[in-house]
């Protein structure tokens, strides 16, 4: 078995400097990397690129709602035109660095609000992956597991790779726990670990009343700006090893 | 003889609708399209690519300083890793919808204050042109005819293209006079289609003092914005037919 | 009988120019300022506050959803305290350029997005009337007839004034259609002045199913950003004067 | 002898989090207040408003270029006019918190390049000096002292105060030393301390070749996000009671 730890980085701006990308990329496979619409900026997207590539993650984009005073976390009510401009813009953006680099992007994954919007609201999803998919057939579409993020991207001709948060609450219809509730990050190392193999091995479950499913992981994402994200994350990557599981970037 | 004509499209923003693109792209052969930073969004320059694909012309990316109330019109105190990642960032976000069209960027015209300040700033100008080399060295970089942006451009392995502007008033030493100046802005289409033949016939001439020099001109600007576009246009275009001198893209 | 007209005015921003306020301001009573946040900026404000004052209108704010891309006119999901602190701050700021002037804020009435969300949300509509009254008490606050702005006002002791839209279509519970539907937006100067005339005489019906209830109507808006606004505010004005109905504004 | 000591405040914006506000507080006698132009939201200013006034410590605007991503810390080549009409929208916008809280503005300190800009620049600061008297003529500028922005203040009608920087290096002509430079921040503790004594008990001495002058200072500044800032403050705060000068905010 095989698993994929992405975390979110570059997001820091300007003066403001939020996680500690230079500790958590040797904790990680993939990097999901902010394009500058709810944090980041050009020269802080060309030095993450540039310390990733370094480290030999994949790399992706993370685009966003434009909303940099709510750090992308506040829905806002875009068209799905919008949407799919807006997703192609970021995603371009972010990529210039790669190919500045010779290199290209593997990934995308939405970002906060519009990721969580996304994974219910088939309109979204599709916008999402009309602009991913314009961009390039040959990225893969990262989703909540379970969402309608997989079906968008498989529509739009694009791999998909469902993800699972370890230090996320989840609701019963898999959807995670809002922010704004006691439960929803989870602090303590052991747990985070614990969900983790959880969700490796059984994957998320769903059960919305009518339905039961559970839906596999490809990847784990691990949060960067908690006061204890090291050692969440080395409790996650050890959990992970001692269980035989290959930690490894998704294809 | 020949030469191109270009205009800065895509200025739109949101609400606010600027310039007459949809009957100035008849007159032009290449456009120079806002990247979202001084003008423009991701739904504009997604509208604008797709319009000027049709037509035909070549497009090229039209970054700025990050001044969207100034209208990039206000030299920014950037420094040089600043604007290199600005630069390469604005020309990675138009050239994604043109990837998505299955085309490529032709050129970068960097606009207003930074276009200025780059022509006498070698470090400014440098800096452009190492973020335009990163991204592709197939651009073309167009500048200000006889300034230092050739320069940078050709050190950094780019081919560069002279531009002129028929509508606006110049100094001495070949730079352009300031907007805030009587006589910045050539109204009158006799006049203008006067100093586009000259441009073409005889290039930019440069007297400092110490140095007389002529620079020829590869590509004119015709403005968008003004009352009078649509005549002063076709004052140019005619002028320039009937002096038996063909218009086609720089190359 | 008498009746406020009123108009937002001051949208510009920058190099882009939006609506016909120098010819409107002749035909209002009162007239609602954008803030900086959806349009406007400081400079617009200043020149906007200086033009109001000598037409003697009186001067409101009009506070938005912090979104200059999307006009304000996109629901955002921010928090009663991001809500209130950001109503708080915009009022202020306009505020500012009427002390400059030697005199006072009349009203507040809330933009676009906001302004339909706070007629249904009770969260949103107390948060932006907390936000009023911590600047001041003597302001009113203008809201759609019948919503819960009027109740959000008085809660919080302010005053508050009952708006109706001539050229705007209404839903059955007293809500404004989308600006996305067909009927949304009346154009015709005659129907728009018939239903200035039916606002002033018979208010603003509501028949939600349950319950049918009139709601007097004390200001009655005119949109400048149209391209035939001069004709319909000039219809609507001549039918409420030959109706012998006062225009001055809310006290 | 007395001394005011004051510190820049509220420079948190949305998730981003800048300063020891809390703990600094206790060591100053005066804050400025980031307005959201170059740092700071209005959920922020309000929070540290609020703050403010529980620690009984005098309030100022800290109004600034509007240039969030680069800190308020690069020249913007903005209008006297544009200086003039951001800075009374500023002014009034942190003004309309205090008035909230039944409390009122005792002084505006310009920001960064704004504020440094101002210094040197006679029709900067007399922009500043009017956005200022325009919104009231009770409120203390603050500026660097033997600048130009002490005329400026009182040909505006306004009473102005002397600003030292314990912790930043000066040049020969009592302009501080760019932050790219090295010594441009005093790091050390007990220099700092020492620093401050001497502007205290000598002013800034200015020696511009031609002219030597002393300029009494009314105000220190101590920098709040500077990791050791702790250390600092404390250390200035000592040497200063211990020389039995007393620390109380400026009039």
């Amino acid at each position: 078995m095989n698993i994929d730890i992405n975390c979110d980085m570059g997001e820091s701006f300007g003066r403001y400097t939020l996680g500690q990308d230079e500790d958590l990329i040797t904790r990680v496979t993939s990097v999901n990397i902010a394009c500058g619409f709810h944090a980041g900026d050009p020269l802080v997207m060309d030095k993450t690129v540039k310390m990733a590539l370094e480290h030999g993650v994949a790399v992706g984009a993370h685009p966003a709602y434009p909303d940099l005073q709510g750090f992308g976390r506040r829905t806002l009510d875009m068209t799905a035109e919008e949407i799919e401009s807006f997703t192609l813009y970021q995603v371009a953006a972010l990529a210039g660095f790669l190919q500045a680099a010779g290199t290209e992007l593997t990934h995308v994954k939405p970002h906060g609000a519009l990721y969580n919007f996304a994974a219910k609201n088939r309109e979204a999803a599709r916008a999402i992956a009309r602009g991913v998919a314009r961009f390039s057939k040959s990225v893969i579409l990262v989703g909540l597991a379970g969402s309608l993020m997989q079906e968008a991207a498989s529509e739009a001709g694009l791999r998909s790779a469902n993800e699972g948060f370890p230090e996320r609450g989840y609701n019963p219809d898999g959807s995670l726990m809002s922010r704004k509730l006691p439960g929803a990050i989870i602090h303590s190392p052991q747990e985070a670990a614990a969900q983790a193999l959880r969700l490796v091995n059984e994957g998320v479950r769903i059960d919305s009343g009518e339905m039961q499913a559970s839906f596999p992981v490809d990847t784990l994402c691990i949060h960067g700006d908690s006061p204890n994200a090291l050692a969440v994350s080395q409790a996650i990557h050890d959990a992970l090893i001692n269980a035989g599981i290959q930690i490894k970037p998704i294809q």
